[in-house]
């Protein structure tokens, strides 16, 4: 039973049950309580919000235009990609929505920037998987935008669920470096060249999302991505899952023991220094940026 | 085929037959790589070696043995716990190996020590489970009993498996602290009443160990300890195992992984207060050390 409204619960979080009545405001609360103890947003902030029209994404968006929409210091701009990527990427029910919500909405595409759809890039003969070709052109052109937008910080929507996952997929492979890119805000350099990307969802798990979103009738987009298939991501995701079943608390144990070391591990990591890739000046960590070494390799540009 | 004796091969490390003569010298030059790369054992050092007879502890003996027997300037002990275990704890082979080969052999006992054998302090009511009890106690003696000897390390027969389970668990857990115990080489605080622990075989598996054992034809005991059933360090196993078999690899780069973390994570536990317990003098991180306060809650001191 629902503690606060005795009535049937939706669902239970950390043995507390809430109704659908109680639960989006616990969600809420939560979310609040995560961009106030980071300072994920701040007076005068200019932030961009990633959207792609999956459920994550409809969250975040909902809530930030709840909270900040009445906020004359704080700008939002809602930001989407489209990829290129056919019978998949549509963003017409993303575009209705801003335009009903009155959520100012900016789309880049591939085909404009790097002159070629995904679907095209991924018709060229590579070494390189399809998610890890996206990601980098999406982390780019996500960058190079917000900055173009005069944006002080980039909101993306993802969760508890996804974080757990990146952080032991990093430590199963020996990526320990790209721990820098995980915590509530990242952004290791104080760089006016790198807008510092914020998780307003990151203590929230992927059910209490997915539940969140369904209680809300966001208008969600459900196919999956035809060139995504990540095997190892999965099966990290089915031992993280099987271990919260039987162990509950495992997935919040692995983020605070992250974020525990995360301070250390910046710090570490501040002293590299930045660079400004000689083709495009973007920012990057070497002489040339990813991004530039994929168009190079895949000789489309 | 081994690629040196081009004859069957008993195992395949990294990609690499071995037959039965070529493993031994590969195991033993990856403990000599250990011992030297984290200066485990220097000039002069007086060396305790902890002992129970099970394999892991055994090829430690041999090989320490087989590498410092000769040396003048650094003395060799073996080190035993007889814990109190009725039909489980028997140090007859050991004893006999250690005569044999001319070792050192000091044996500690909970019953002389604490007054009780194992067997009698779990027969009282507590809320703690037998490891964890057994566990106190045994690190407690070690630490102890090295410094009285005056030995300047305590060598310990962990394995990469031992390790890579230990960092998951913490990590489950949220139990970040814990890690400081863990690496090759431990002992954050430089005091004069910790004593050092080592452990040379870091870096080789649980399988790779087992292997040097049965070729070496060890007398081991291999009858299980009848308090000791730890359900989740075995489903950690067993996940480790699984994703090992199916990406080789992933232990080590979870050894790794924690490895470049570790430097930074000592730093910064290093600011910790070294305290002196204040009913046994022996040294722990508050007023009362952990085997004291169990003493005192079990009533039997």
């Amino acid at each position: 039973m629902c503690e606060n409204c005795k009535i049937n619960p939706i669902i239970t979080v950390s043995n507390i049950d809430y109704c659908q009545r109680c639960f989006p405001k616990y969600f809420e609360r939560k979310v609040v309580k995560t961009i106030s103890k980071y300072k994920l947003i701040e007076k005068n902030d200019r932030i961009g919000i990633a959207v792609s029209g999956g459920k994550d994404s409809f969250t975040l968006l909902y809530l930030l235009s709840k909270l900040y929409k009445n906020r004359p210091d704080i700008k939002l701009v809602a930001i989407a990609i489209d990829e290129g990527i056919s019978n998949y990427r549509n963003l017409t029910l993303l575009k209705k929505y801003c335009n009903e919500n009155n959520i100012e909405l900016q789309i880049y595409s591939y085909q404009e920037e790097f002159k070629n759809t995904l679907d095209d890039i991924l018709k060229i003969k590579s070494p390189y998987k399809p998610c890890s070709i996206c990601g980098t052109f999406r982390r780019y052109l996500l960058n190079k935008k917000s900055r173009e937008l005069e944006l002080t910080k980039l909101a993306t929507g993802h969760n508890l669920d996804d974080e757990a996952q990146s952080i032991i997929i990093n430590q199963f492979r020996n990526n320990t470096n790209r721990g820098i890119r995980l915590g509530p805000i990242t952004g290791i350099i104080d760089d006016p060249k790198f807008v510092k990307r914020i998780k307003p969802l990151y203590f929230l798990t992927e059910k209490e999302t997915a539940t969140f979103a369904y209680l809300k009738k966001f208008p969600i987009e459900f196919s999956e991505c035809p060139h995504s298939f990540e095997a190892f991501r999965s099966e990290v995701r089915d031992l993280l899952n099987s271990f919260e079943e039987k162990y509950p608390g495992t997935k919040h144990s692995i983020i605070n023991s992250f974020l525990e070391t995360l301070p250390i591990l910046k710090n570490f990591h501040e002293q590299s220094e930045i660079k400004v890739c000689s083709i495009c000046q973007e920012p990057c960590s070497q002489k040339i940026c990813n991004t530039c070494k994929l168009l190079n390799e895949l000789n489309i540009s």
